[in-house]
């Protein structure tokens, strides 16, 4: 029995280290290193080299070393074989950073202080409360709600959409196609935290921009297959969106002649919002190949059918 | 007896309607419609024109619309008058948000990213946890201690500083000058919310910049008098400090040639990180001057002495 991990080398010493104290009764390879593919019951990767699957005959768990699984093509991968995502308190940590930063920079106007500053123009705007701005968050997993508690504890209303019904604490919650004109309706804040799946794909498109109220922002830690790179910029340039702060794109690294790049109203992040802890991330891993080997129901599972 | 008050008239608007409904035994004018000189007893500013003081010879409270009143001439009050100054819970609320903005955009190198941009550069820079990044707090009021709160929640070792000994859950507390080198040596995310006296003038200066860790950084949101400027310019030139955010700035406001508007590395805002709520303020003055007329002591007030 052995573990194989294929992604960061840096983090992948912080798991073997972690795997020698809690788990040396499995041995742990970092790819290239394979040891005896016959071995191999548990593979971590965040991308999967074409035939990688095919050589493991014995392959018991498949681990997704993010969030995010969309980049993983599973179609040679056996449904027999549970496909695992991670869900760790460090990247839970890293979006609540990022997302309540973003939230707050666009309520507090920070993209306009910008372009005033660059024309070296001191001018106060009008600062509204935290209870005159609506937050609205789409996808409510762990980050989505863990993002929700936060931003609720700056006295925003704040609401929550996703596909199945969620009840949270102090959000106001909406569920499935048919609830979405209402919710968008009353947010002035959006954040997209969805999977991206079939039924995902570029939601965030000119319909779903016009449901919201003019004035609004959108900030997009989701995936960049989400969005509609077009119509987001006509919806900025058309005065509709005020502004849009983008950690991930289509493609990823965006390349230098995209107009997002040099939109006034649009920050661009490298896809940093959030990343894997090793320490963390470690223990995730380990807690999981004990229930697995005991038969427990695994942390992360993805519904192959629904994507995520 | 009356109530005159001097400053942004929406907010007086709205003070004049809360003083009808709550205190209409107490006639409320704006100025420069003064009523009766005689009957004035508070008298509400943020600046105070010369001699206005001395045409009110039965002024009984002074009341400051600011949190701090290093802006107030008060050679011309006589001290048997209180001087008040404005503590209340939209104020306190407006600093939460800006300081826990201008500490994740520093913690999460917001200020690297947008120079990316402007180059067109997609490159993830560490993400440092919010456990590896200390925050510090210099000046422990009701704001001061309400950030330190709030930042707490994120994980931040969190420390504070002040003239005199506080404790705080949670956090490292810090008092007097003699402890002031080991509270800046272990500050990665230093936030001045000090008040403006004849002590604190200057104290961002080249010798405290150069008691913080190399790479720090620096947030301020108290007074631009407590900045040396040159000393600021140099320490970012060298590499010591890595990013300053100001929200305020000595004069106000910042004339175009100023060196801060240019500066990469200097992000500056219009002193708006927070401004008095006519709402919230006004229910703080009426129960102030209720507090006057029965003899109890006031929320806000002046220590003439020690100059807030």
């Amino acid at each position: 029995m052995s573990f194989l991990y294929k992604s960061d080398p840096a983090r992948g010493a912080v798991w073997a280290r972690h795997f020698a104290e809690r788990a040396p009764e499995v041995p742990f390879h970092i790819w290239p290193d394979v040891g005896d593919p016959a071995q191999v019951r548990y593979l971590a990767v965040w991308t999967m080299p074409a035939g990688l699957v095919e050589t493991l005959p014995n392959l018991e768990v498949l681990f997704c070393v993010g969030a995010g699984i969309d980049q993983l093509d599973l179609s040679k991968v056996p449904d027999s074989i549970p496909v695992v995502r991670m869900v760790e308190p460090g990247l839970v940590a890293g979006m609540v950073e990022y997302a309540t930063l973003a939230v707050l920079a666009l309520h507090r106007d920070w993209p306009a202080y910008a372009a005033q500053q660059r024309e070296r123009k001191w001018q106060a705007l009008r600062v509204a409360r935290a209870q005159e701005r609506r937050v609205g968050v789409m996808g409510l997993g762990v980050m989505g709600q863990a993002v929700l508690e936060k931003l609720h504890g700056f006295g925003f209303p704040c609401a929550g959409w996703s596909r199945a019904a969620r009840r949270l604490d102090g959000i106001e919650c909406h569920a499935g196609e048919d609830a979405l004109p209402a919710f968008l309706g009353r947010t002035d804040i959006l954040v997209n935290l969805l999977p991206l799946t079939a039924e995902t794909r570029g939601i965030l498109s000119r319909g779903l921009f016009e449901a919201l109220p003019r004035g609004a922002a959108v900030v997009n830690v989701g995936r960049g297959g989400h969005v509609v790179a077009g119509d987001l910029i006509a919806a900025l340039d058309a005065g509709h969106l005020s502004a849009a702060i983008l950690d991930v794109t289509d493609p990823e690294p965006l390349p230098p002649e995209h107009p997002f790049w040099i939109h006034p109203r649009i920050v661009v992040t490298p896809h940093i919002a959030s990343e894997t802890q090793p320490e963390t991330s470690a223990s995730v891993v380990i807690d999981n190949i004990r229930r697995h080997q005991r038969g427990a129901p695994l942390v992360g599972l993805v519904d192959r059918q629904r994507g995520y």
